[in-house]
């Protein structure tokens, strides 16, 4: 990576694009230029990067001139179209999507976990879906020390994982059931306001849903663990921002939860919040913002042999999305 | 059982003793008389039921002359202080909280579950915990086709399951928090609206809480399954009413798809809601004031060997307490 960049942002108006800028004014990053990319539908809106005014252009296969790093969030589909065009201008893409997370010649890169992998990028380095990466920042530690064979996991969801639009579809449903009117949904397949939703992404022929084969599967990469046994029910909940998991954990190796709260208190990226007695856990809302993730409830697993349970909050936008991204550049601007 | 009942509702100002109240009025019960008790505080209030107004007495130990059959529906304290005294006047006791229900002389009655437990009682009955009963609703039949070894659960548990006062504090919280004001506390130890809380009940030495704790214990008992091993992350949610669980269940017997959705479609007191092209699942929104539960999402568990993974809401005032301590009653008084 050369250490003057020119950097460009596609989906600069999303909630991650948003999160991607506030971020980029923080970084050590040696920022040249910024690039703010969007669809046509909100090119020419106006973002404040460093105190100074963009405005946001359209997306084209020939925004990447000069370009040396692009950070994509603007789903799938604009990244399988997009993308190539990028790296084939010479730009090192880091893409939130899911375009690309399960091909071979694509590092899935959590900085914490698995640095070593974003150096073999071909141009393109994945960045792992959210309840993933909040899952595994408590779950890569433990399993260095006491390697795990087996996770049992339910998410707790946030509607802003599903956009700017599923945001303002909480609010207003909201809104309407206090005052005793009817309550309509858009976006969620149902009313989302004070209910909980066992689905996320489409459904699969696994029974599973989409996001649910993701967390296996990307697990198992990041990881660097084939075998590795998952399964996870992912469910929404009325909460804006910072999803939660709760994990039932199997280990090969005997394990004590003094030792698993040890590692997690040393661990990076991630604070031990766990004192029951003083009902001191992580909570969605306390974890939204910050850009470390959090973990609690740490016992002993009383249905799985070398089994801990324990429960992980994170803001999804931030570790689960924005900061992981900006974390693997600044990793490359680094160097090994 | 008599068949003419002078029927007592302990604690009927409550959320339960409404519900009673409300099955009463439609129940094949022979009610000759009803009579309203609760505390001092809640005593002088009138209540209709079957059309005539009656007034709340204050409980005390001399409010059960005359009384066939008591329901207790005031926490655990006042069933440990009054239920002797209801059962020495010759009442039965169908008793709501948690103060008998591991007491190796008192059932623990799911009437769809161990009937046959309801006759043997020495004047107390106790009814389960309400997140034990909505899972049990869909874990029982497959167990019985397929014999249960392990669960493991994570709940979706609703404010009511806490309190009227705790249903005013997710209003009044929501209505502060959408009007940018501040955001008080009380009946939960942090802010439940928009956000979920991995905590229902105290802490117990082994890390988990005691209502954690009784998932277990009451399903080993009520199963008739000592050596059942089971976990379970219980959460509270921003839901007004009805709790969910997600289970991951493993099996002693070999288990397909299809034959865990005839068997659920068949039993009783749960509907099968599993149709995901079409988004068809059970939520709590869907089954709140309905007598009976719902299962869905059930698919193979890719974690666990002859596992099942599924999702169970019920209203937990309805089946999780008052109509499941009817149907206690019912049966007793139809007979074996």
């Amino acid at each position: 990576m050369p250490n003057d960049l020119n950097i460009a942002i596609v989906g600069a108006t999303g909630a991650v694009g948003a999160e991607l800028i506030n971020l980029l004014s923080e970084t050590e990053l040696p920022v040249r230029g910024l690039k703010l990319l969007a669809s046509r539908k909100s090119a020419g809106q106006t973002l404040t990067f460093r105190g100074e005014k963009l405005t946001v252009e359209e997306l084209s296969t020939s925004s990447f001139a000069g370009i040396n790093l692009a950070f994509f969030s603007a789903g799938a589909s604009r990244s399988k179209e997009f993308a190539p065009a990028a790296v084939a201008q010479g730009a090192l893409v880091i893409d939130n999507s899911s375009a690309f997370r399960m091909d071979a010649d694509v590092p899935l890169v959590v900085p914490e976990i698995n640095p070593e992998d974003a150096f073999m990028h071909k141009g393109v380095i994945a960045v792992p879906n959210c309840t993933t990466i909040v899952a595994l920042m408590a779950l890569h530690p433990l399993h260095k020390a006491f390697h795990v064979t087996r996770v049992i996991a339910a998410s707790y969801q946030a509607v802003s994982g599903a956009g700017a639009k599923a945001i303002a579809e909480l609010t207003s449903q909201t809104q309407a059931q206090l005052a005793g009117k009817p309550v309509e949904n858009v976006i969620f397949p149902h009313q989302i306001a004070f209910n909980v939703l066992p689905q996320v992404d489409i459904f699969m022929d696994s029974g599973y849903t989409k996001e649910e084969e993701k967390f296996g599967n990307e697990s198992r990469k990041i990881l660097h663990h084939p075998s590795l046994r998952t399964s996870i029910t992912c469910v929404r909940v009325p909460v804006y921002r910072s999803h939660s998991v709760a994990l039932n954990v199997e280990f090969a190796q005997p394990i004590s939860v003094d030792q698993a709260r040890d590692i997690l208190a040393k661990a990076p990226g991630i604070d031990l919040v766990d004192e029951p007695a003083r009902s001191k856990y992580p909570t969605p809302l306390a974890y939204s913002g910050r850009r470390q993730c959090a973990v609690g409830r740490v016992r002993l697993d009383s249905a799985l042999d070398n089994g801990l349970a324990f429960w992980v909050s994170g803001d999804q936008l931030l570790k689960g999305a924005a900061l992981n991204a900006m974390q693997i550049a600044e990793l490359l601007v680094k160097g090994r």
